[in-house]
């Protein structure tokens, strides 16, 4: 059962556009009665494993206290919402890197880039409302 | 009493090149006799304060469930030890930018750079041991 369970959340994952919390995970799969006995513990203990089979990213927003799972974890930058926390990808090729004098004996894997700002739902139109309608 | 506890909290913070979490900002004050009472509640009560002044910024590492903070907040990036959570400042100048269309309707305040790998305490040397002589 745990088996079927994983797959119902890497498949979850793989058509996952969004940047989704553990608890999002689980309440999106425990929709379906089917998995109704899914446990948190499954959960992470699936992303633990699918992270370190290098499957899924673990995304860390500063002044949020839960981790995003990304399941791209092909080179790409992100927006992030400094209000909500929405996590966008951003699919334009930035190159970024240092001399070898800057990095402080420091062996580099990758570099990240997050642009960090207000999304569109957040963001107050011309009136002083945002897309909620709330001032 | 409160006020010079926080005044030795934002004093600690301004002579720090690290990025300390809450809890090694609170053992390093707490060793001074001065400030044994400190309580981790000021501690967090004053990083949230002085994040909202602009005076800190808070860093989140993926993996690493402790946030770390940064007393220089103007626009560098960062060196992140995906071993040991270790953060060191990179001063050589990153422009990243992405052009209007690719910005999804957000209004961005700023970039941020990381650049994840090993550092020198945890890369293991040509005999396979690590800076702490461990295999």
């Amino acid at each position: 059962m745990k088996t079927v369970q994983r797959i119902a959340i890497q498949n979850f994952l793989k058509d996952c556009s969004s940047h989704p919390t553990a608890k999002e995970i689980y309440i999106s799969i425990t929709r379906d009665r089917k998995f109704e006995n899914l446990s948190m513990a499954t959960v992470y203990n699936t992303l633990e494993y699918m992270k370190k089979k290098g499957l899924v990213r673990e995304l860390a927003v500063p002044n949020f206290d839960h981790k995003r799972y990304d399941p791209d974890t092909s080179p790409h930058a992100h927006l992030v919402c400094t209000a909500c926390g929405a996590i966008q990808d951003v699919m334009y090729p930035l190159h970024v890197g240092i001399p070898e004098e800057h990095r402080q004996g420091f062996i580099i894997h990758r570099g990240e880039v997050n642009f960090y700002g207000i999304c569109p739902k957040c963001a107050p139109d011309k009136s002083g409302k945002n897309a909620d309608g709330n001032k």
